[in-house]
């Protein structure tokens, strides 16, 4: 089992404005030239949060943008069936753990997902897209308790606007 | 007049840990492969906060690490003289603007010397050194007010451990 954050946020550090918007986002230009076939090609299973989930399932078809992985929300309301996404709760780092050794699964946010992972020391790969933007107030990436985790770099690249940092664990 | 903040954040955004500690910097390895001697030579001013301040003084001759430059170092309390540095006290972005129209600033540090720039949006080169830790709290560097100001990625490089970004202001 290999655990991925994957995604993007300000140089200040958010994942979305304080009402979760992303205009600063798509005001940053595209990103078609990354990694992002690649990286998603090698993925299982998603998960996000409720939020995050928000923000897609307003498309006709949010499904078409996770077509091959198994796709999670966690929420504590109740959500009927939707086409291509499963409804789950309880505990995120248990549930990632019951989800098999060979799975590669991709965290794609928000904070809430990612927080938990990485108190259970469950992140293996952080893949971060740093926007050339600052909000000065928002929803933090990082909202993890305090203890000091290393990464190794892997690789910085520039796509456009972008620049984006790879680090996996160290032990 | 420029202003430049260079300098080393966690993945996370922190400048320190909660104690002001950089045991986490001094162990993500060297950074002398950076294009720091070429960064100093240009730089004209020195500005840095007190905290920052006391990271140094207990050196020998902390004047030694700045030697080409106007080291200038913002406090309340007052401070016998320092070779090599002249303390001052009052509004930052002022003392800035006074600093003349040929002046290239450096701001060393930390974030209540940075943030008060940003909001004059009198910041117009951020050079960040990325180090690959996560600390879960501390001190951030990002502490400016809610405004969305967009800088233009001038390019991305690696240097050991550490990412370094660096961003231009676009206006």
């Amino acid at each position: 089992m290999s655990v991925f954050f994957y995604g993007c946020v300000t140089l200040d550090g958010y994942l979305a404005d304080r009402n979760h918007g992303l205009d600063w986002l798509h005001q940053s230009g595209t990103v078609e030239e990354t990694g992002y076939e690649a990286f998603y090609r090698q993925m299982d299973v998603t998960i996000m949060g409720r939020r995050t989930y928000r923000e897609i399932e307003g498309l006709e078809n949010p499904a078409a943008l996770y077509p091959t992985t198994e796709n999670y929300v966690f929420t504590h309301a109740g959500c009927g069936p939707r086409a291509g996404f499963r409804f789950v709760r309880g505990d995120v780092a248990d549930f990632v753990r019951g989800l098999g050794e060979e799975k590669q699964i991709w965290i794609i946010g928000g904070n809430t997902i990612l927080s938990p992972l990485l108190d259970a020391d469950l992140v293996d790969c952080l893949v971060i897209q740093i926007a050339p933007v600052l909000l000065g107030a928002g929803i933090p990436l990082f909202t993890q308790k305090e203890v000091l985790r290393r990464y190794r770099l892997e690789g910085v690249r520039q796509y456009g606007q972008f620049a984006e940092l790879a680090y996996r664990r160290t032990t």
